[in-house]
């Protein structure tokens, strides 16, 4: 029996090439294509079982209904990006086979899958989901199946909130005219931390996370709630109630079941 | 010679007991005073070479008028509190000899001052400042020195931010009703790593937190830069305005001197 033929459109990005490597050392065979590469993605879709979308997110309706026509009846249409519920939804308008929607939840900075965690999304049809499923899991990855709106609920927490914070934390530096010395210099352990993910997000494709801000529908409510958040704790500042802020606190506390630490009593 | 005598006033709080045990470890005679003491805080001071104050933020002043007046003229008084401008005024009113305001840039968890930051600040005096800054660099720590004015501008950042978006974040998760299981489940290592922060924060004294947040008069400016930050990206996201986005991403980064990575070109 043939090796299972994957196609990777895109793949000349980062995510793509990781894939790449990935399907290749299981034991796969990967054709791909991207805007360098001399087939075309309606070449290598005609050939492949499985045809993986490793494009940004604002391409993948288009791409899809390029290749789609291509495909062959029995093969699999699956995408790689960061929100669910819009390419899914152009994936399934532009091929009527089987359909997954993807996420990997890591970086193409991780070495190995081992450990990480992969969403999957069901579109159309289980064959291929289970299979992708199985491949992903003997990798040792942890593999999570959810509806693509319960993911892109989740990521509006783990994503885009997560990144919003990081960004206007380091844009609130810039403003305020801080040098990188003194942050070096006065630093904490958590100060620290926080900087260094801000940079080592801001120093990859800002395309990429812009998408993720703009193109995940949850992300309305999660940034009404981050509003309403920062409006709560600034009322107290502001009234300087120290009271109403401890409160504030003990009140998230209370939600992870833990106990305060308690300091001096002086 | 007799070992120098140190009176810590607040010696039961964490961050009291931090310091006992570090300046007991290094050869001097440590007295200290709380509320659960035999002797108390004029008696502790009336004793001592240098008198640290280890309480509350809002405390100090009160507690510097208390003692002041039992110190012996050629002693110092310093703090170690988290804002320096307030404490180190107040300390300056109660007492007419040597005073440095201090900050140790670490938590009561952190098991060496090895590599940790101290940040003094010179209130009245040279002798005990000197006598301070090499006892902490003999012990490995680094040693910053600086007007109050600065410390609180740069911890305006440093905590006061940090800590405000991390605040912000939890309490954002806590209004959408996501699930601790489901954030454990669907996290990506960028966001385990602030909900990490962020818990544990939390779970420690909530008025220390709170008055980082209220005690240090350069937060308003800090606070203003983040609010005008958040609106910045909101303007972008509201409009769904890629470009406008990718650009203030851009314009963070070039900040830092840094390219971006790069993605797939599809």
């Amino acid at each position: 029996m043939n090796p299972l033929k994957i196609a990777i459109i895109g793949g000349s990005g980062q995510m793509g090439r990781w894939f790449q490597r990935f399907l290749a050392d299981q034991g796969l065979t990967v054709l791909t294509a991207d805007l360098d590469t001399r087939e075309t993605p309606q070449e290598v879709a005609a050939q492949a079982d499985v045809v993986i979308l490793s494009v940004p997110i604002p391409k993948v309706a288009d791409i899809a209904r390029e290749i789609g026509p291509h495909l062959r009846p029995e093969a699999a249409l699956m995408d790689v990006t960061s929100v669910k519920q819009r390419p899914l939804d152009a994936m399934l308008k532009a091929f009527p086979g089987e359909v997954v929607g993807t996420h990997p939840l890591f970086g193409p900075r991780e070495k190995s899958i081992d450990g990480r965690t992969v969403v999957l999304c069901p579109g159309r049809g289980e064959r291929w989901l289970q299979w992708f499923k199985e491949l992903l899991e003997q990798a040792g990855a942890r593999v999570k199946i959810t509806s693509a709106t319960e993911h892109d609920r989740l990521m509006a927490v783990v994503q885009g909130l997560t990144h919003f914070v990081l960004i206007a934390l380091e844009k609130s530096i810039r403003q305020l005219g801080i040098s990188p010395k003194d942050l070096e210099d006065y630093s904490t352990p958590t100060f620290d931390t926080l900087h260094r993910l801000a940079k080592r997000l801001l120093s990859q494709d800002a395309q990429l996370y812009a998408c993720i801000q703009l193109a995940n529908p949850a992300n309305r409510l999660a940034l009404r709630a981050l509003d309403d958040a920062v409006a709560d704790i600034l009322y107290f500042i502001q009234r300087q109630n120290a009271n109403g802020l401890v409160r504030l606190l003990e009140e998230i506390r209370e939600g992870f079941g833990e106990q305060g630490a308690g300091g001096g009593r002086l």
